[in-house]
């Protein structure tokens, strides 16, 4: 997958011009891109490849990177190299809202991946799901992919008691709604979406492949069952180059 | 509206004690703030007020204030003061998506400011409207007012052709749905909306009185009249702190 650089670039940094070295780099790389010399989501040349292409040192490469990442245009990803970003997915938000189907729509292979799952009590997240204050909740903690990528990093909890060994079930399972099926639930719709952008936290945004200076949207919601029993509380942190919210209100 | 200092922050500096004076300053007010010493929408004391009652230069109340900013407790406006920020209102996005009504809804008192017009030319702005790439386009700029404070910043663009003097009719009916309903359009709705986390530009971030460094959420919508013909597309921006966008959807 390693992309050979386009000729162009070359003998184009001009030193005593003004302009710093690494923000001339930048500018032409950021010009590649936006022409789509380099596609969505292709790995750009490693550090030494550049430093030795534009006879500058990684110092100066790192700092153009860096720019791109903080512009938008690129994301570094720790250990694996910088990739150019890839177009935002619309994430249809409405009655019914799910992942897989979501990215499918955009012509996008997704998956939700469980990371892991908590036991604890917490009053405020009882509350949303009409539970006593001090019932006992499951967190399941979870990312979502979109080919491999992580768009979003999600917290959902449910009535533990409801649903006794969701974790056993999860684990066999694989699926969040497939783990609901088990228990009897074959169908919920979202009741209501509440939608903030902030700056991720450094463990979001490490998750996310972002810098933590690139602002996210936290979209905190309640899922219901078909009876309307608040069913599932969830915090889902969207990267915001990665996605945009869309509210389709159809006909009258 | 000067507010007293509350007796327990004082003799709480400790110099020399590893923590600098300005954070240990920050940490004080802003739990004074959690503890709602200070109410939302409140103006603390000045800052040579402040540097008085700590015994610290100005320059050290300075630093404490914009830590604050930047955590999102307080924000500063510009010759006014530094007031403690107030609750974010939920914005409800949905088929009927009307400023005053929603920020009725949350017990303020809200209305929109027109700033000016211009007639442009945008193809891209003419597609969502279902025009021709080089029909003439009106942007309305306008301001989003709650209770005097500015919680967006918006440009909405309609067919020229469809509404000829519309800036006049602004001036004179000074309502933007009052100056539809001249051209006999009494109702619209919106047809989609589309969320996206961003850092504000330096303008926007001087009309919502925020730091630049936190994030505001842009939507991008488009309204339609009754016969489905589109009418405005719009491109809001809110300030992240003041506003959580609310969608709601309603029984099965």
């Amino acid at each position: 997958m390693k992309l050979p650089l386009p000729e162009r670039i070359f003998n184009m940094v001009e030193r005593g011009s003004g302009v710093a070295v690494w923000r001339q780099i930048g500018e032409l790389l950021a010009e590649d891109i936006r022409k789509k010399l380099y596609a969505p989501g292709e790995r750009l040349p490693t550090e030494p490849e550049l430093a030795a292409k534009f006879s500058v040192n990684r110092h100066t490469i790192r700092r153009a990177m860096s720019e791109l990442e903080q512009g938008g245009l690129v994301r570094i990803e720790q250990g694996r190299g910088t990739f150019v970003q890839e177009h935002a997915i619309d994430y249809a938000i409405g009655r019914r809202t799910r992942f897989s189907e979501n990215l499918l729509n955009q012509g996008v292979l997704g998956h939700i991946e469980v990371m892991g799952c908590q036991s604890l009590r917490a009053a405020d997240i009882a509350r949303h799901l009409e539970l006593a204050r001090t019932a006992p909740l499951l967190r399941v903690q979870s990312l979502g992919k979109a080919e491999n990528r992580c768009i979003d990093v999600s917290d959902h909890y449910i009535d533990e008691n409801r649903f006794p060994d969701f974790a056993d079930q999860l684990r066999t399972l694989r699926s969040i709604s497939r783990a609901y099926a088990h228990y009897g639930v074959t169908d919920y719709t979202r009741k209501w979406s509440r939608i903030t952008a902030i700056l991720p936290s450094a463990e979001v945004a490490r998750l996310l492949s972002q810098p933590k200076t690139r602002p996210i949207l936290q979209v905190e919601s309640l899922n219901v069952d078909s009876d309307g029993t608040p069913l599932q509380y969830s915090l889902t942190r969207f990267g915001g180059d990665s996605v945009q919210l869309v509210i389709a209100n159809d006909t009258a």
